[in-house]
């Protein structure tokens, strides 16, 4: 396949050679980069939608910002593959979201460029706002620019930091990337509130150019823009809600008109005093028609056919931990009408959109707003409804006092699904869902259970509907179950109770999660050595199994405890138990085994795992570390 | 002695008898309740201003709605006391915030009246909109109403919860009780847009009484109302920012007058279809001059003398720990210029208003923002500066995310000031400071420290300027230090080294943070028993002084780990690196003594941790559980 044709991009080697041509040439440049972002994406997979969206918006950014003095800060930072291409990292672009390759998000340690990394939505105007702080202060830092979507302004985050912003009155620049569409179409009341603006559009167009930017548009702009402006505005004093936070407002102008772009830019670099919001309006997937016709389904997407659009997804063999959930707690839901579900704008993400098609009016969608989600799951199950919480690992960490405050303490039956636990792949460590079992396990009352497989997750979903008297969690991994082979409906589970797998005599596995197939595979290479393994699935990390856990340690020299999450969860809560109940006073080994304590960079999820020491080897050494046998005698070829 | 004189109070068992009372008599009744309130909080200290200032609205609330079949939902729950005086509680409201007594806040467990507990801010909308839900889907639940301060519903959830509440129309209630004053001057955009409100009197009046609930009010009212309304609003169709996001809006109305109050609640009870938000305007303290004089004051005060307002607050033998941290930062602030502070509308609860006087420019007060206060910090960190984070324990839950995504991912040197670590006194379980070391020593790259006293606080302030490689945070407990000497200023410790303070060889203990004292005491307990002890103070969580530990283990047949928190933090670090080292294979026994897996209660923080299983009798106990001695000789009796 052959590239696209570059000749402007081929001589810009970063924004300084971008900031020496003239208009016309900018707007070729977009069309160009364009081209490659569909090429390279095409290759990789990627967030192709939200960076298609921005692309004129990147070049015009550069070309009148002093980018990397001028802090340019993309909020998500997943559309940022136009703003990589652009600052250095073209020649890496085919390697976006692979082991070794470029991040699929800014990133600090990638490029100056990068001034403040994301992946998590809602982040980017309290830095920037922190950045404008260092500005003040005498640091090297010129401009702050939040690029920010209506999706994630949503969030009650992005309100807290418009509101400080307007209120601190520091010169700031946010540029609200309106393509009214998030992942899921947005949610809320503030999604209603920029449509709107849309809809009385002679009203939005005078708005636009807020006084003190006027003067420097061109006059044809500047003369409409000061008449309507005075014409609406001027009879109340009331201006849009950003005005009444505290913002200039400047806009709505179109994201893909360089014409609009670049003069607007311009004036409000050179007028502005405090903060301003430019309101700028994109197209998700622009300039694909693969993806503008389905801006949803190329938010992010595997390597495909440029000509076509057809994605080159393979066919799984065995279906996906969310699929599986989505359709078994729909299948619940059929059965007790108390069941309702909540998710923070991920429907399909979550498997919940299996269960909104069959019952819409029991599905809430609360848009980003996790902490709100949290809060009003946990009213709904004191009300006496049965609420599923369907939150991400990696941003149920955004509503972690609710989880605490409302739900824990006061003991509410609120149920976690929590998906993408553990390592996640592409999406790198800023999704890794590492730290669920630390932050959940240390609080009073909660019931934190792991799905070892997929059959094992419709069980779990079936234990939290059945489990009313407290909180209760089930986490399962990014990706695809095992292939096991599936009940037609889940068993409520023993609450604390977990399973023994093989029984052995040299040493005793405990494995908590999706790690128990690699778990057993450890215990093949140990038999291949002549060892005798005990395999245990403890289903449960809290309550822990005590009796069973007291069993493997009277009836073994040696415990390895297996979870895919950072120290502090699982195997923490056995060391406890063992050191409590005077287990560890005698002669057994213990061995941990989870996510060391690093960061883990993008690859495959095995390639990742294998990074941080948690293959099927790195577990039977464990094992021969804690027998105090030599690790090398492992064979190492196998698996 | 002698109690106010409350003839109509008497005669009120509950909201029940409320309502049948006349409008002229639920007047007298809250000038009785006031008083009930002064009486009772001048003997048990507590929340005045805020609860003073809702008397009204609380009996107008219990006369116009049907609790606790109408849910009614109290942001913070602060404000409570009226409430639980009407609520069947008056028995005990003497008991409040003592140990065995009422709690300081709405609780689920103390009565059918407080349907979802709070403390922290900004929950009640999400919960309500839970609860109407519930109603909705066939819960014996009536109508439910949020009552929330105009401080709280600045934070970022309680946006998340009226845009979402907006957008999904349901009949709901949210009082806005706006008294111009979270606890400290309320800071932010909100704040202003709310002042300017107030400032367009007449547009404010007349918006009051929206469309729908005009025909319900007294005739004098309407007619003005619906001429105002229409003369400002009918032009542009611009509501208020409350409008935009998809409530009804009504008021301002004074939240002391009866007589605006009761119909108001009884035309938006009749006539909603939707989300109302009903704007009441209050004064904290109202009806009790020294409150009113100085309403930050009595936010939360000691008992005090009734007559003169004077608190009863003891001399301290010992400086607090927050004004250590307060005046040592603001030293350290005098010799770095590059030293900023950030704080979530606490600036005296974390002491940084020492700062604040000195160097006013520099210390940031986000309002109620967590999330955004720590990647503001995160920003600055990025830009060069040194920020301090200065967040309770409990609260920096509030921005977990924040904390893992934005400081610990990109390895930004934000410093966290985390006070109240620990059990807290009498705000209870709420506020208790429990989960921190665990949520933190889980994240790759940081440093964690606990103060053990409040020198060794400013040793550890001074740690956190120096260390300007990744995130540092440092633990301290509410209340007053040791009386230890105090050094001039503080002196960096060295990373990861804690230090040994007396050296025995039967036992050894190895503390983290405040709880060295009792640890001490211990150590004295056995001696009396000839039992000789070594005692370390790890200082550092992370990273963990590894040789210090392997020392331990190799020279002592016992270890016990000692630590102001819940399991999963230090002594989960502590087991697992024995574990990893192999130096559990042996005969060493451990025991961690940790805040126990279940709730406290408040009470003093010393019987708080009496509770919990945390004196020194119960620290020697453990000890010579891990030495295989009967516990019972430890002699009980001292201490």
């Amino acid at each position: 396949m052959s590239r696209p044709q570059t000749p402007t991009l081929d001589r810009v080697a970063g924004p300084a050679d971008l900031r020496a041509l003239g208009d016309a040439q900018l707007a070729a440049l977009a069309g160009e980069l364009r081209s490659e972002v569909i090429d390279a994406v095409s290759q990789t997979g990627g967030h192709l939608g939200s960076s298609l969206g921005v692309v004129e918006l990147t070049v015009a950014l550069h070309a009148v910002f002093n980018t990397p003095m001028d802090k340019l800060i993309w909020d998500v930072g997943h559309q940022c593959y136009p703003h990589k291409i652009l600052t250095g990292r073209r020649d890496r672009i085919r390697t976006l979201r692979k082991k070794g390759g470029l991040s699929g998000f800014t990133k600090r340690s990638e490029s100056a460029f990068d001034p403040f990394g994301a992946a998590h939505s809602s982040t980017s105007i309290s830095a920037a706002l922190g950045f404008a702080v260092g500005r003040d202060m005498g640091k090297p830092t010129g401009d702050a620019i939040a690029v920010i979507g209506d999706g994630s302004i949503s969030a009650g985050m992005a309100y807290e930091a418009l509101n400080n912003a307007g209120h601190d009155g520091r010169r700031l620049f946010v540029i609200l990337n309106d393509n009214e569409m998030s992942i899921a179409p947005p949610v809320g009341a503030m999604s209603a509130y920029l449509s709107r603006l849309y809809a009385n559009e002679p009203l939005a167009k005078m708005r636009s150019l807020a006084e003190g930017f006027e003067a420097a548009l061109p006059a044809p702009m500047r003369d409409g823009a000061k008449r309507a402006r005075q014409m609406v505005t001027g009879l109340t004093g009331q201006g849009t809600l950003f005005e009444e936070l505290g913002f200039d407002y400047v806009g709505p102008i179109d994201g893909h008109d360089m014409g609009q772009l670049l003069p607007v830019l311009r004036a409000v670099r050179a007028r502005a005093t405090g903060p301003v919001l430019i309101h700028c309006c994109t197209v998700k997937g622009k300039g694909y028609a693969p993806a503008e016709s389905a801006a949803d389904k190329y938010h992010g997407v595997a390597s495909f056919d440029v000509d076509t659009g057809a994605q080159k997804k393979s066919k799984p063999a065995a279906p996906s931990y969310t699929g599986v959930f989505g359709k078994t707690l729909a299948d619940e839901a059929a059965r007790d009408p108390d069941i309702v579900a909540i998710t923070a704008a991920m429907p399909s993400g979550t498997g919940l959109n299996i269960m909104a098609d069959r019952f819409p009016a029991r599905v809430f969608d609360v848009g980003i707003a996790e902490q709100h989600g949290v809060t009003f799951a946990a009213g709904m199950a004191a009300s006496g409804l049965k609420p599923f919480c369907a939150i991400y690992s990696t941003f149920l960490q955004r509503a972690y006092d609710q989880v605490v405050h409302d739900v824990a303490l006061q003991g509410l039956p609120v149920r976690f699904a929590i998906d993408r636990a553990g390592l996640v792949g592409a999406d790198g460590a800023t999704h890794a869902g590492a730290f669920d079992l630390s932050y959940l396990c240390a609080l009073p009352g909660f019931t934190v259970m792991a799905a070892a497989d997929e059959a094992e997750l419709m069980h779990m979903v079936a234990t939290a509907v059945a489990h009313d008297t407290g909180p209760i969690a089930f986490r399962y991994p990014r990706g695809n179950g095992t292939g096991v082979e599936m009940p037609d409906r889940g068993t409520p589970l023993e609450i604390g109770k977990g399973r023994v797998l093989r029984r052995g005599t040299d040493v005793a596995f405990l494995s908590l999660g999706a790690h128990l197939a690699e778990t057993l595979d450890a215990a093949d290479l140990l038999a291949g050595d002549g060892l005798a393994a005990t395999v245990a699935d403890a289903r449960f990390a809290k309550p822990l199994d005590k009796a069973l856990l007291a069993d493997l340690a009277a009836t073994h020299r040696a415990l390895v405890v297996v979870e895919e999450g950072a120290q502090g969860g699982f195997g923490s809560m056995v060391l406890h138990e063992l050191a409590a109940t005077g287990a560890l006073d005698g002669q057994l080994a213990v061995r941990c085994v989870h996510l060391p304590d690093r960061f883990i960079d993008q690859a495959s999820p095995a390639e990742m795992y294998a990074d941080a020491g948690m293959t099927a080897q790195d577990i039977a050494a464990a094992a021969r570390r804690a027998l105090g046998l030599p690790e090398n005698v492992v064979r190492l070829n196998r698996a």
